[in-house]
């Protein structure tokens, strides 16, 4: 069984020596995954657990009920650590989930056409008073000053930022448009009452995209290429979503849609029509309406989680700032404007609130934290003798399915049963739990895969693990 | 030639469309690279061109000079575009650069043991003020309340932050010891005279690492090991540094170094002996101390760029937090803490200030924003025919070596002539260019290469560089 326990710094040291003899020739991959051989612990994860009630509430210092399923099992199993109300430390498995759902976005952006920029949190009090937002968002916005007594507000949206820098290009010609601009950055919001761990905070991660197009028409085009990838995320994160009409809010424009996840948790109320696609947030409708305004069908009541909304802003902003580009004809004229916003770390709390059980987190797969969870058997245990099993499976994954590098983690702790870190590993949601039981001991030998995402309990030999875990995508 | 161009709309409807019939399965890939047979065009790349040096000077609000060529050269070719003093947005090319610099971070941290975490900007003023810091930051420290009147600062550092998170960890023992937390995030700094563009900000990224130990010796391990991960960084990046004494400054502990790039432009001024290893920041010294303080050999002075910190802090934080861990005895001690900063976006502006030439952009191979750039016949030139070979290049480029999809830029702007298009592609810097010039339409043909960070001319058949660019590596 030592021969699974690593220790992390003689296995350092080795790696940086390496580096510096052979010029270490890295992997492509995200996490830096560990060379081959290399074994990732559980034993050595900073994952600060609080598994008794007592212990949650006194966390966020309330002495009555989390109401939200996903606050209460992040707070418990150290995905999540309360910094100060509505901000939290994002601990390292949540981390990996979330540069895991930031690459899927990415990839939806990139896709239709957007770039990746990165604006600064500090936006000068003269952009949003131009708008009008300034005094507009009232107690919403923090706001500060610098040490020559400048106002800054630490920007919870970037409408009144990337118009004014579009508009700074003085050249830009209608064939350049569409432009679809975006950003994955930290969003401040001086919430009245933060609350829902990860899905009303204070500082929070949004996916923020801004569009610039040469027509109503064209900019009406570009607002449903977004919608459909925004339609593309959910799908591939396999996350039932329903795209209802929205009210503008602060933001304005002519347009706005919500996409949100349908969850009693929810603080939207939503109606959705059962005979045509009419939906809408129950705020843009009158109060006693109870048929669809569309075909007069009944319409029914659900809650939803906003995870994405989307604005037809129209010359909105462009016309203050004056973001213009030349026209076909040579002549100046006003971009069209959208704005498309993700909660990113709201998505990843919103995802849990609705796959996972009452006792244990899931993940939609795409963006799991670890892939799998190996569990060799106890110490000193009848099924000891399968260690060595289990570690020539992780060295065969590691070597046929290279993509999984950095996937598997290893539940070293053996002085516990394996059914104690089976049941950890049901609160953590890895889509595959990889255990060496008694069956391990059989000829020839047979692991027990706990496929969490389907409830499946499968037996299965080396080679047969191995085939399963080939479908297994990553991102 | 018109084959070469892409209308982003039209294809990307296609590619939207077909995730939802077949499912579309990614590539594991950062950037979501663009598939097969897609390809990125620079015609609509956003990069707000500032070519004239009053456009730069007028784009700072500045009269005199820019005194540094990175800042010059990044708002020239527009990588950077100023917010307010002190503040960039980070344009497309630099988003790029940034992200990959980020993964090498992340491998040379994972390499060691990190885990990465994620702290909140806002940092409670109640922590800050437990160690004396919240008045020793002076005006540094950005400062504001929030709705309830409750005080924050924006934090430029983490030791405060991450010692309490540490403190909540009741259960800690002595073998979960070494734990190394890092994050990369943005930082705020109130910096009294913002300058040299992204080398002295305001708001900035940094990589920042807390160790925790459980004896002063295993601490002074984990110290050498970060360093020496902080070393192959700086090799794997083709960047020369001096790794000096340094100064502990308002962080505190017992010893400190600076890893600095050495540059004419540098603030910090070094000095190094050339009779033995000594090396230190002249602060660190007496006023009048011209003679290495270990061998009395001559000292050299050169100036600096700081790009990385480390400190050795004993229990200065641990002890204010209570910061305890269970030793082998059982018994209850205070771990002893290291902390290690990496200036991110300052590597990136400090990798362009020592690499560049006066007129154009240089970049570390391994985060160039892009490792190519095609450079196509002008429409209607003699060469003409022969942009047909680079489509079929670009083509056997992203078949036979998928690590370079997404890496590859066309230069579709075919109205100009091929010179002016090499002139900016020397300003950008790709580490390729690959002209389909005269020789194109030999038989064989041969295409020409730039290679920018060597300073040869090649012509090469497809065959040829294909076998060339086998060489690149990506992150």
């Amino acid at each position: 069984m030592e021969g699974l326990l690593i220790r992390f710094r003689a296995q350092s040291v080795l790696a940086t020596c390496s580096h510096q003899l052979s010029g270490y020739v890295p992997l492509r991959s995200h996490h830096g995954a560990p060379k081959r051989g290399q074994r990732l612990v559980l034993s050595r994860l900073f994952q600060p657990q609080n598994l008794r009630e007592d212990q949650v509430l006194s966390l966020e210092g309330k002495s009555g009920d989390l109401t939200c399923k996903s606050q209460r099992l992040m707070l418990q199993v150290g995905l999540i650590h309360p910094a100060s109300p509505g901000c939290y430390h994002l601990l390292p498995y949540t981390v990996r989930a979330l540069e895991k759902l930031v690459r899927v976005i990415d990839q939806e952006m990139l896709a239709i056409g957007g770039q990746k920029v990165n604006m600064p949190s500090l936006t000068p009090a003269e952009l949003w008073r131009a708008t009008g937002r300034w005094d507009l968002m009232g107690k919403e916005l923090l706001r500060l000053r610098d040490r020559h007594d400048k106002e800054y507000c630490l920007g919870p949206t970037h409408e009144e930022a990337v118009t004014a820098l579009v508009a700074t290009q003085k050249t830009l010609s209608y064939k350049q448009l569409p432009l679809l601009l975006y950003q994955v950055t930290r969003k401040f919001r001086d919430e009245p009452r933060p609350r829902f761990g990860l899905l009303r905070g204070r500082e929070f991660y949004m996916k923020d995209m801004y569009t610039f197009d040469s027509s109503p028409e064209a900019a009406q085009q570009t607002y449903s290429l977004v919608c459909d990838a925004y339609c593309s995320l959910f799908d591939r994160l396999g996350l039932q979503f329903v795209k209802v009409q929205a009210d503008v809010g602060s933001i304005g424009g002519t347009m706005s849609h919500e996409f949100q996840l349908p969850v009693d948790v929810g603080e939207d109320r939503l109606v959705v029509c059962s005979s045509c696609s009419f939906s809408a947030n129950m705020e843009t409708l009158g109060m006693s309406q109870m048929n669809c305004p569309v075909c007069q069908g009944p319409l029914t009541e659900t809650k939803g989680i906003e995870v994405g909304h989307t604005f037809y802003l129209g010359t909105k902003y462009s016309s203050i700032f004056n973001a213009q580009f030349t026209d076909v004809h040579g002549k100046a004229a006003l971009a069209e404007m959208g704005c498309y916003g993700l909660g990113v770390t709201r998505i990843l709390a919103a995802a849990i609130e609705v796959l996972s059980t009452e006792d244990g987190i899931r993940w939609p797969s795409l963006i799991a934290p670890y892939q799998a969870c190996l569990i060799p058997p106890k110490k000193g245990s009848k099924e000891a003798a399968a260690a060595e099993l289990l570690g020539h499976l992780h060295d065969h994954i590691s070597e046929a399915l290279p993509q999984l590098r950095g996937e598997v983690l290893v539940d070293d702790r053996t002085h516990l049963t394996i059914g104690n870190r089976l049941k950890d590993a049901g609160k953590l949601g890895y889509p595959f739990v990889i255990i060496a039981g008694k069956r391990a001991l059989e000829d020839p030998a047979h692991l027990e895969v706990w496929c969490q995402n389907t409830g499946e309990v499968l037996f299965l030999t080396k080679e047969g693990v191995l085939e399963l875990l080939t479908q297994v995508q990553v991102v």
